[in-house]
């Protein structure tokens, strides 16, 4: 059964996972953009169910997933980790509801459209129910290589990231608040959400790494990547570090070409495209940072420059909220797809 | 006039920009290493004078720099700034002193060597009386890189810094930790010292920026390391960033050889390397994070893999103490080679 798109009425809609830092941002966006919702029903373990979220003025109970809590949706957001969209795939389908999925789990299966709006919007038409919503570093990294390879075909991506402590979710952003009132007290407990302590401290990504010594988050980067520019021969390698940064992903990005570019129409190319704003005043040393996306939409980039390694290669660097077009806001973006025109 | 070494007694010792951050860390060193002192002159400008600094249990009175300030010195550190370092050269050279010099005034210079002592030792001895520290940054990369090009020539460097607040000095350090206090508590009033808060933000390195759109600090890593490893063909493309840790430096490196190399012989030739340790431990994934180093001698190096994106190149991760290794320890180290076997 293939599902091209959402009915023309105000739709029944779900949040599985609801009191998480995206489950949370949205509610917010549905709220921002009026997105067409005629019931939103808060889904949440049970552990977390039982709480109330406030939505257009009203208090929402959260209530614990189970197999009736689908009847009836159109639309379900999934952001609950992958063994939960996994579990509940089948009934959110059955139940003829259309899963934007958060997770992992689904993301680089053939049936299954992985979609930046801005890049690849038709892909999410062929749907069969499922659509994933990529890896928060790919978002942001797909919104700054998608305009250039359309000017010159890219070849080689190196990208070292620079990401907040949210893309592990709302309790590691409390516990860098936390940890860091610590330091500043000379006090050093230790982590018990993120594997180290993130106050006034880094590390590399800890997801599980593979044979090829590279983690999951650096290969969900090279395959997400390739996936959603179609780009099979694309070749990427990704350095994924955790900073102590509350919401906001940043990446050097070393791009490099086929053959020789044209620098001045890269940056007006990048200027003109969707979902990004540049921020690249060389005359008052004015590049992006976290202050400026956090809570923002627009991915934004700058300190493009001639690679003085390679005649074929820019540089570029990019800052995006995490939560926000790293996660829900593209979620959503993608769902708007699917309304009726 | 060529200065070989110092001479074989107890030295006269100057630190000229002894209050600040490299230059406590310099009283504390000299300490440490027993580094022959008979007398230590502590030297700042008229605004830091007067304060007094303690050493072996005593308490030395900071004294105004003047031109006299240099009589009966055998040895000058200068860790007080470019201008303040290319004002009084002269006079140190003329009262017969050894300046060894952690600004980056002189160090391109083609008769003043640019050393780290585990690299290019043998370059120190041939002196005119003015010996440079590289910039911090580029001391822990040829940490990493003179082994490595040793086995197989290095072609390419990309690499992506992490700087701590210290490469700024003390005061921003200082801003760091109280900007982040006032952060927690929900205000944000306006850096002073460094051109934005690094209050849970980071933003790209602030030195001025050159005709090619790189920053001056990301020059001093091309130049100074090309003339550390006297690799004059080898191109470098760094993006320098300040992050909010308060003393030490992380780089991600992608190293790209000539040919294809030998991983294993990458890692063990690493391994017994002078001025490095590897924390390179898959089983645990535990790799090395600025909390490592902070205070620490060695250089952390970890994640070394096969970069999946080209054959011929390898990426690693490396953390160093800044103040340290990046400056005072090595600046230090650079006098012990010129001390009487």
């Amino acid at each position: 059964m293939q599902f091209n798109q959402l009915p023309n009425r105000p739709l029944n809609v779900a949040i599985l996972g609801s009191t998480g830092a995206v489950g949370s941002e949205l509610l917010k966006i549905l709220e921002a953009r009026k997105f067409p919702v005629k019931e939103l029903t808060l889904l949440a373990s049970q552990r977390s169910s039982g709480k109330y979220q406030s939505w257009k003025g009203m208090n929402l109970l959260v209530k614990e997933v189970t197999e009736h809590s689908f009847s009836g949706i159109d639309l379900v957001f999934a952001s609950a980790g992958g063994d939960i969209s996994k579990k509940w795939k089948s009934t959110i389908n059955q139940e003829g509801a259309i899963l934007i999925d958060n997770s992992s789990a689904f993301r680089l299966l053939a049936d299954v459209p992985l979609v930046v709006p801005e890049v690849n919007p038709q892909a999410a038409r062929n749907n069969y129910g499922v659509i994933a919503n990529p890896n928060c570093t790919t978002i942001l990294l797909t919104l700054l290589l998608s305009p250039l390879n359309k000017i010159s075909k890219i070849k080689r991506i190196i990208v070292s990231t620079y990401q907040s402590a949210s893309g592990a979710g709302q309790l590691a952003m409390e516990e860098l608040k936390s940890l860091t009132q610590h330091a500043l007290n000379d006090q050093y407990p230790e982590s018990k959400i993120l594997p180290y302590s993130l106050a006034f401290n880094l590390f590399l990504h800890n997801s599980t790494l593979m044979q090829n010594k590279y983690c999951e988050e650096e290969m969900k980067m090279v395959n997400e990547t390739k996936k959603i520019l179609n780009s099979n021969d694309l070749v990427i390698s990704p350095t994924c570090v955790r900073v102590p940064i509350l919401r906001a992903h940043s990446e050097a990005v070393n791009i490099e070409f086929e053959k020789p570019f044209d620098l001045n129409l890269a940056i007006s190319t990048l200027n003109k495209s969707a979902g990004i704003e540049l921020i690249d005043d060389y005359s008052n040393n004015r590049f992006p940072m976290p202050n400026d996306v956090k809570g923002k939409d627009l991915v934004a980039i700058g300190r493009i420059r001639q690679d003085i390694s390679n005649p074929n290669a820019l540089e570029a660097w990019l800052c995006g909220d995490q939560i926000r077009k790293g996660a829900a806001l593209n979620a959503i973006q993608i769902a708007e797809l699917l309304l009726p025109k």
